[in-house]
């Protein structure tokens, strides 16, 4: 079984479910910026580019994009890489590990194979409790669980 | 060649020495806390305590000792542990990834032989100009290259 970390609940947050799609095609929607900017952010917001250098250390970068026409860049740095098990990236630092201006979580992604499906499990890891009230009331449930929705349609209709 | 950071003059510190004394036992002097304790702080003052879990996502964790008797917690997270050759830790992140209070610099140090000695470098990654001066000013390079002979006559002495 993956190795977890340890969950702090004043501190985490965690979507976990199982999913009817093989593990090693959610590995590669997560992996591959061409299947990430279908289906990384609930519509009608859009991911308009992404940007991957699999490895601990680079980069993984998105922008997203409001119904309203604003962009929102974000950009993390890869920890762990252990193709179709388990990916860990962190805003806290920059792609060749420098620390960052605003740092506000760390995630901490597994899957594990259950049937002929995926045990997913997302970990939000957050500095203190104000960080994870502020994901929690920025949507971290619904928005997680809808782009896990769209994911699957996604992986079941193209990949 | 061992793999290095894109290094930014503005922004990062960097020692690089050939010491006479092998990769191995440099590398066990740096991650051994029984070790660690004997070089690891530039004398008068001392490291009193060191905690070493030796994985990414594991805890670094030493305390110092000042000659006037006041006590220096750090606590850090490896990020990469390629033995004899790479060792990566934060303050950026506690152990586990979660994201630090307060995120000053993350070491990269990198060992390769070199004749019956080793070339060692030690990269300090800071987060803007502000803190590689303040580094500067802590003494970086007097600090590290103080501690890096200490190590080499503890090496020589008693490994």
């Amino acid at each position: 079984m993956t190795q977890l970390p340890a969950i702090n609940p004043e501190l985490d947050l965690v979507l976990e479910r199982v999913v009817d799609v093989p593990r090693e095609l959610v590995w590669k929607a997560w992996t591959t910026p061409e299947h990430i900017v279908k289906w990384f952010t609930p519509k009608p917001w859009q991911t308009t580019d992404c940007e991957i250098d699999l490895r601990p250390g680079g980069v993984f970068r998105t922008t997203m994009l409001s119904p309203e026409g604003q962009s929102f860049p974000n950009v993390g740095c890869y920890l762990e890489v252990v193709p179709n098990e388990k990916l860990v990236w962190t805003d806290a630092l920059l792609p060749g590990y420098r620390p960052s201006e605003k740092p506000f979580f760390t995630a901490y992604l597994t899957l594990e194979p259950e049937g002929n499906g995926t045990r997913y499990r997302a970990i939000a890891i957050h500095r203190d409790s104000a960080g994870k009230k502020q994901h929690e009331e920025m949507g971290f449930h619904d928005g997680w669980g809808t782009v896990l929705d769209q994911m699957v349609a996604y992986i079941k209709s193209e990949m």
